[in-house]
This record gives structure tokens, C-alpha cells and sequence, in this order.
């Protein structure tokens, strides 16, 4: 399998599941704005395409954090992710991601949805993560696999999608992941 | 702080955060019959207490895997393996931490519990699993946070606690543990 994402933590998923693949980081224009159910799976499906050729499965994914209806991606600075953080802060967003799978012609997609109840955060809990730097390279601001566990307080759904890959939702995919 | 645990998980999630802390497994004996969510919390102020003195903040835990009402922690054999990762499929079940601290003779303890729903499981998914070797070392014979992550459909609740440490709860009964 090909992995067309440059993410290190769809990589690092992989890896513990045991899959054999190849990464191949595609080079696409993604959509930024509309309906994020749809924008993330469109992207999924962008990222396949752009590495997808005859004899190979490659697996694209675009992961969004989705609050008040909008899709945030990396924050563009620490003035957004500050912003961004304390919208987070005392209540529930969702984490959504768009797979998307390319196989000789064939193509076919899914969608998950975890939902992540962040603690009450003081002004010295948001100084103290931007202090970390993990806002800069993580769709939300946030890694819950680093540091950023300390926000969370309880999520509803799939673990891995809110780290950028969602597992169950792959396995219902690619039905021999583990034994391909 | 002094982590009273042999468990490498519990050092990892405490090395996530970025806490300082130290390690002194307990020798203590474990409850193993009784009301789980009295059991793990009764197995934590035991290990805290073990490695208890003046002047140091100790930390114990105890985490199990209850169904049915019962808890299971490391199966003793590949049999019993098997038949928990059977009696787990394609339902839900519960993950109970108790964790206590023990400062300067004051003792402090908490029950996170969060509840884990397994895919349904097909005989050569059982086989998979059992040939990782990961039951072996881990309460309720999966490791979510390795090749178990391809067992486990969704949960509810905090991450961490499945893995081993609650933290949310963690940082109730420490509040300055980010800052310590």
C-alpha cells in the first residue's frame, strides 16, 4: 500500500498496526472552505488520486477540527492558535476525517467523527501548551498524542482519527489491512 | 514526584506531559476479588502507601478491565487470553484506574472509568492478536495503544485511562502537576 500523506502520525499508526507501505506525500490544492464532512473527504480523495497508477492501493486522508459548523486546520500563526485554543476550552468540537482509497480505478471513501470534550482551560493552561510549540504543525492546534493530552477531557469515538488516522474506519476500508 | 509503578506505560504518559518524576515500583499485595471500582482504587492508595515518606508526592495507580461486572487484569495464559478477547468482541466493556496520592501523610485517591467498545471480532482476528504477544502484559489481555488499536471500535471517556494513567483525573488530584 502507499500512504499519500507527508503526516508523521498516519505513518506512525500504520506502523503499529504492522502494515507494510510506502509513503508517497502528494502534491495537491486542498479545499479549505465548505461543508467539512465533505471538504475532508474531497481532500482524502484529492491526495489518493495524485499518486494513485495501475497495480497499486494508495490511502489518502485529510483530518479537520470542526467547531461552530467551521474546519480549522493548522492554525497560521500563534495568534490564531491562541484564539483558537480558547474556543476549544470547557466544551465539546468534533475531530473529522475523510480516507479515501484508489486501486486500480476504483475508488472508495468514508468519513469519521470523534468528538473531543476539552478541559476548562486557565489563561496560564493555553500559555503553558503554545510554550510546548505543538500548535504549529497540528490541524487545531492541538496534538492529544503529546502534550496536548493535557486539554482533553473525554472524547466520544475513535481515538486515532483525533491523532489523524481512524482505524476502524480503515479496517471497514481495506478489509486485510493487517494480513495484506 | 515518585511514580510507584513498574509499568511502562505509566512512565510514558508521565514523560508525555513533560512531568519529573522518578520511579520506585511497589511491593505490595493486590486485592483481587471485590467491587472493581473499590478494587483499583484500594490497589492504588496500597502501592502510593508502600513507597510513602516525609517530604515526597507519590503517585500509585491500578487499572483493570471489567465485564460483566468482573475485573480481569493480565491473563495467566494464552487460554485465557483467548477467551477474554471472545467474551470482549463486538460489545462494550469497562476501564477502571484507580489513582492515589500520598503527600506528607495526606492521601488523596480517584476512579476514572471509561468505557471501550471492541469491532466484532472474527476467529482469524483473535488468531492475529494472540500471535502479537501483547496480551501478556496487559490488564484485560489488549493493548490499545499498539496492535490492539485494531480491535477497538470506539470509546467513551479519557484516552489515557485505557492506556493505563487517567489524566484528566490526574491533573484534578495534582493540580500544579504541569508545573511541579
Amino acid at each position: 500500500m502507499i500512504l499519500a500523506s507527508a503526516s508523521p502520525r498516519r505513518r506512525a499508526i500504520l506502523e503499529q498496526l504492522g502494515v507494510t507501505f510506502a509513503v508517497e506525500p502528494p502534491d495537491v490544492e486542498e479545499l479549505e472552505d465548505g461543508d467539512p464532512s465533505e471538504l475532508v473527504v474531497e481532500n482524502a480523495l484529492r491526495k489518493a488520486r495524485d499518486r494513485a497508477r495501475p497495480g497499486e492501493r494508495v490511502l489518502g486522508a485529510d483530518t479537520a477540527v470542526v467547531v461552530d459548523g467551521v474546519a480549522f486546520g493548522k492554525p497560521a500563526d500563534i495568534e490564531a492558535a491562541t484564539e483558537l485554543l480558547r474556543r476549544l476550552s470547557g466544551r465539546e468540537h468534533e475531530v473529522m476525517s475523510g480516507i479515501a482509497l484508489c486501486a486500480d480505478g476504483a475508488e472508495r471513501s468514508d468519513l469519521a467523527v470523534t468528538l473531543v470534550r476539552f478541559r476548562e482551560l486557565r489563561d496560564e493552561d493555553v500559555d503553558w501548551y503554545l510554550a510546548t510549540g505543538e500548535w504549529r504543525d497540528h490541524a487545531g492546534g492541538y496534538a492529544i498524542q503529546k502534550r496536548g493530552a493535557a486539554l482533553v477531557d473525554s472524547i466520544q469515538g475513535d481515538y486515532w482519527n483525533v491523532v489523524g488516522l481512524p482505524v476502524p474506519a480503515l479496517l471497514a476500508l481495506v478489509p486485510d489491512l493487517l494480513r495484506g
